[in-house]
């Protein structure tokens, strides 16, 4: 099968088409989503070795479960013992010894298949179309903050980040009936958001939105957001982290000590959140997509991504 | 009076006795201590300009409340407005037009006499000696953690640093029935922790120690300190950075954001907690004091402290 493999640059190969081991279903990819992530694996993050990708949706069709033959599915990227104490506390997003599909030591889904247990998996509802159903895996991790921090809905909180991720955050929180802002340059994509009823502030505002902010949510996906976020966020209050990359970030921990402010990881989320957020349509999805190139294409799907101002590009495989 | 400014360098000057305002009261320092943050001011830190000293105990001898003459007292350090939000909301340790006694546009206590907003007073018991009261303010900093993160019995706490600080933190906690461990290089400091009944384990443990504890406080008054904080903490974790320090810290932000790890800022804290500590004995800070010197000594002082493996280093002012 064809894939997009990187081992420290990225390549269209001919791979041999995985199988499913016990436990696992052959899931074949309808659809798959280039994360800010997967920018980050090609300059080291992680040091990952294989098929990228793990934002995806596709049909199960090889599984010893016969009921999930033929399924659409989305699937949890991280793969877990399930015998650890994380997972028996329900967090097996946290498990030690787990591997994170296309991330960390598991192929991903920028292939025409991928294997993955079967407890990772969900099933699709009808009324999600695929091009929703592929926003599945980054919703949740935008809806993850809600599992973190109590949002009051008099609190004003501050999305920094224009992004694919940001533009979710926003709206999860939004939906929340938190009072949400959305802060970044001035460009079409704050438009976007102010036309999904947001508001928006531009990051130049400098001093007029300095520690305006209780709550403020970084995905900007750059070590200078970090800065950003320290500043609009007011004394005693949490600063929600999004964003990962290759390189560490440097900051004033002077100022988290002095104005005793949180800082808040924040990774992968519950996948039913996100499904539920998609079946009563209650979040915008469809004009994140900026363009969809076909698997084959995937290199220059990359380099798009590199360099135009846009938000999801998606990679389709070709049907057998 | 005598007092030690600092104005790019330290030195002990001949200075006019300061005036109580209104609402003031003027108070003869008997005991200051010098705090790591003093240090860091020497270096930069908060760009202040005066007499340095935030942990004293002093005698108020002209106050427009005659109830006070005579009396010995510990201040809070912040002078807030009284007026705004965070004032209102008893957070006046985060008003934003304060000024902080001998760190931000206010002189400080290492001088013969020092003036202080009635307000910011509290008489100390008879029953607490001025070596220990000279603690109060470094003490109620340590229970601020206690303000801001819910620690059960059960929970395992490292505390990163052997100094005076964290060798308070370890006891508030250790005092509130947490299971504490200081986590230091091994040393004569480790075996005073050890003697007081906290447990202890050096550094260099490495991967024992990895990801071992639930909640980690960072008290090295080191950049590195936060490093070896991520080091300790566990996925979902809290680490509780208590150190300033002059220069903007660098650390891997992806383990935070992958490790779902809560950054928390802490600073000071109420000072009746520690007045409370202190009275019932609750905390050993008898052994916390290295060495006394005149205030007419305090560049000795200060050169002591940074060329000796000590703990708290105090000026004593001449009695008139």
């Amino acid at each position: 099968m064809k894939a997009l493999f990187f081992d420290g640059h990225l390549a269209l190969r001919e791979v041999e088409r995985p199988h499913p081991g016990p436990g696992e279903a052959l899931i074949q990819v309808l659809l798959a989503g280039i994360c800010g992530t997967d920018l980050e694996i090609l300059k080291g993050y992680s040091k990952f070795r294989g098929i990228l990708g793990h934002e995806f949706v596709g049909r199960v069709v090889e599984c010893e479960d016969a009921r999930l033959l033929g399924k659409r599915v989305v699937g949890e990227i991280n793969i877990s013992c399930g015998e650890c104490d994380f997972c028996l506390w329900g967090l097996g997003r946290h498990c030690p010894t787990r591997t994170v599909m296309g991330i960390v030591n598991r192929d991903g889904a920028f292939a025409e298949f991928v294997t993955l247990p079967v407890v990772n998996l969900h099933e699709v509802p009808r009324e999600i179309p695929d091009e929703a159903a592929v926003f599945v895996e980054p919703l949740a991790a935008a809806g993850e903050i809600l599992e973190q921090v109590r949002i009051p809905p008099s609190v004003h909180v501050a999305v920094i980040g224009d992004g694919r991720l940001g533009l979710l955050v926003a709206q999860v929180l939004h939906n929340n009936l938190a009072q949400v802002t959305v802060v970044c340059k001035y460009g079409w994509k704050l438009d976007l958001a102010r036309r999904w009823g947001l508001k928006v502030a531009s990051i130049d505002g400098g001093e007029m939105l300095a520690r305006r902010f209780s709550i403020v949510v970084e995905a900007t996906g750059s070590p200078a957001g970090l800065d950003q976020a320290l500043h609009l966020v007011a004394p005693r209050g949490t600063v929600v982290m999004k964003s990962t990359f290759h390189n560490p970030a440097q900051f004033d921990t002077g100022k988290l000590v002095v104005d005793e402010i949180t800082l808040l990881g924040s990774r992968c989320g519950d996948f039913r959140r996100a499904l539920g957020l998609l079946a009563r349509g209650l979040v915008n999805v469809e004009h994140l997509v900026s363009k969809t190139f076909p698997l084959e294409s995937g290199l220059e799907a990359f380099e798009f991504l590199n360099t135009t101002s846009c938000l999801k590009v998606l990679l389709v495989p070709s049907r057998p």
